[in-house]
């Protein structure tokens, strides 16, 4: 009889905590949808489609809607529903013809990438003296008109770091060294690519232009280049003829897509990756490995039959690369709606290894029990919550949403990070998986919990 | 008395041996040299010197011509003697315009790079379906005339080894395929690079066409577009438009340069590497690092001081990428000379690892004390006294000329030869130093003895 009353006293229970925040197997739950992705996920096949059948996805493009029609497409199959596309202007770049050569006596060819919002040179290019910057220190040291009639070489370097600290640093330099060269008279501007590795792609993104500065031709040199460059510069006057012919039209347009697994309450959660990438590759893990991963996460989701309390909303933006304009517009259109948690997966497809937050106080204890349901995935616990709102998710973040900051090894990111290297190949597919299963089971606790998330 | 009997008897010894065979100390100066270069050689500033201030060296060029004027100079800075330029007539080939695309609802733009001695499209391409074959075997197994009209995709794959087996085993898909899918009709030809490495860079390098077959258009995919065009193939029909332009000039000429360090006797040995490259980098790996680890030993026995009795000559061939052009003019050239010993260095930059010979039986001897001498770098001692005759010294070691193998790491030799990538970077400066310590050594060894080496 008392084990009777014990089993009724259990039973009683669960049915009482069930319609109020309890999912009583929540943990069990994401510790499943852990270990189903950890064992083989659906992203593979997502990103090898993705990657494959479109290719790179250029912003305000033609491809860049093949992506979106893939994406719709891709959304459907996994069950999701309420799919919508949301369209907003922004400006198209494409690039040109590009090329620079040391002229004289002993001319070479290099190897250069424009940057994206580059300036374009006449059709037959422009042959002008290079002055040499050690770093974008020396070129704030430039006496104003210095650079008059000279083309900018601005040998920047950045370092291999695990978190990706060095680009975050070091990324003035492609920002707004070019608009600095142009207010001291530069002509044009080459930049020691802003990347790790030693091959002949260089890494090109996007710069900036002050109102007022019209843009300067402004491209990458790959790391044999800057240094073959810098050894001749050593050694004397080196001239270069340019030819870079981008086009830019004010007039351009891209779009946001997103789907959902509608909750049983009003609260959302968004998560997403971008869906343009640079046009010299196929935007693999940039950041076809973000779309791949978080559908993948949300189909698990979905698979597994479990119903959420939020619901979780899969979006994937347009024209990351170029300013963040899809990013800027969501949080625009969706500033009145309840979004409490907002993260986005745009590091690549290499193994999480710690987790940081910026979620309110209520919120500390969802994010333990996620710690603890990653942890079996060598992924550290830390009890940072300040994590910074990035990419995409930062205007919503800006607004009052919280965030989970899922920390990617980045330690061979930016060997291939907008480079023609971005490519299928680059993928360790256990790694990718390992993603998967960390959004997977993340995901699930914060969408069928009920603590107050938003820090505003 | 009887000590004094003992040195007058050494002396003696010693007195009658110095005009004969030996050179008494030329062990010890062996490890000297080897000591000294191991510890910092000229090869590294030399190798900077030419791929910095020449850059590439494309057979029959303006740039070959700059690459032998800057040879001229740096064999009289290394105080070496007779210098001679010996002209040969060649072909030209020089690449043009190169893009590939696959046409459809979803284009992408594949990174190619035209084979040596590719016929050329029309200006603006040509638009063919592709078909696809695994590998060589699978092209030999399709019927006469199956490929008319159609752009044969060759995906035959080479793998990473050591000793660069690989490549000669599967060479063949480059150097022939192309020739095999237009006798069956195909109207342009892609391979799959034969490289080991997953970048953007395409491996060039030439192929050959029979008499009576007109050169039709062919280029290298790089393997991640190999694996792009195989998936989307996979997938279904794909076909592609191909522009590639190169261009054709039958009365080419090219040159080999020579130096000395005189020897007091007839008998003459043959070092060097080949001065011409690819166009696509500055030929460093392939074959810069030959021509500094050569220039560097020879340098390092001229300014020791030391005399050889036989004539130590470096030669840098002329136009070896495109058929041992250079190898095959200087073989026919100096048959009639007693060249008792030629070896060159073509295989990057990368350490010796082990050495073999090929040898009349008298100089068996001569291999051991060199394989003595080297052991303290690492370098194996074989056995093998049948090594192949590659390169430009091969026509030399067919009219019975002796030759010595130093065999280099080849392991990633493959992820650069013949592709842009094969820039100064790539190039360790103590594996250089290594080699350098080798052949100084080696050659020493061989240049101060008399015992016989050819084999007829």
């Amino acid at each position: 009889m008392r084990i009777l009353a014990f089993f009724l006293l259990l039973t009683a229970t669960s049915a009482l905590a069930a319609p109020d925040r309890l999912t009583p197997d929540r943990l069990t739950q994401a510790a499943a949808l852990r270990d189903t992705a950890l064992a083989k996920s659906e992203a593979w096949p997502l990103l090898e489609s993705l990657t494959t059948n479109v290719g790179q996805r250029l912003a305000a493009t033609p491809a860049e809607a093949r992506g979106r029609d893939w994406a719709v497409k891709a959304m459907a199959a996994a069950g999701l529903v309420n799919i919508r596309t949301e369209a907003f202007p922004m400006p198209l770049w494409e690039r040109g013809t590009e090329t620079a050569e040391i002229t004289g006596a002993a001319p070479q060819r290099l190897a250069i990438a424009a940057l994206g919002f580059s300036g374009a040179t006449p059709a037959d290019g422009i042959t002008a003296p290079i002055v040499y910057f050690a770093d974008y220190a020396a070129l704030q040291e430039a006496p104003p008109a210095s650079l008059n009639g000279k083309i900018a070489f601005i040998d920047h370097r950045m370092m291999r770091t695990q978190d990706g600290s060095s680009y975050g640093v070091n990324g003035v330099v492609r920002r707004v060294g070019p608009a600095l060269a142009a207010s001291k008279g530069a002509v044009a501007v080459l930049i020691r690519s802003l990347g790790t590795d030693y091959h002949r792609n260089p890494h090109t993104g996007s710069t900036t232009w002050p109102e007022g500065q019209a843009p300067i031709p402004a491209a990458a040199l790959s790391l044999p280049d800057a240094e073959q460059l810098a050894r001749r510069a050593k050694a004397g006057p080196v001239s270069l003829h340019l030819v870079l012919t981008p086009r830019f039209n004010p007039n351009g347009q891209s779009a946001n897509v997103s789907a959902e697994i509608p909750g049983t309450g009003p609260e959302i959660i968004v998560i997403g990756g971008h869906l343009d990438s640079w046009d010299l590759a196929t935007g693999t893990i940039d950041d076809g490995a973000g779309v791949a991963i978080t559908l993948a996460a949300a189909k698990a989701i979905k698979d597994s039959g479990i119903k959420p309390r939020r619901t979780i909303r899969l979006v994937f933006w347009g024209a990351e690369e170029e300013g963040i304009w899809g990013g800027r517009a969501y949080g625009e259109a969706h500033k009145a709606e309840p979004i409490v948690l907002a993260a986005e997966s745009d590091f690549g497809a290499d193994r999480i290894y710690r987790l940081s937050s910026n979620v309110a106080d209520t919120g500390l204890p969802l994010i333990a029990e996620i710690q603890r349901v990653l942890a079996p995935l060598g992924i550290a616990a830390t009890r940072n919550n300040s994590a910074g709102g990035d990419g995409d998710v930062a205007p919503l973040i800006a607004n009052g949403t919280g965030t989970i900051n899922f920390e990617q090894d980045g330690s061979r990111y930016f060997d291939y990070h907008h480079t023609p290297d971005d490519t299928l190949d680059k993928v360790d597919r256990t790694q990718l998986d390992q993603n998967v299963a960390a959004w997977a089971a993340a995901i699930w606790l914060a969408a069928s919990d009920d603590r107050a998330l938003r820090k505003k």
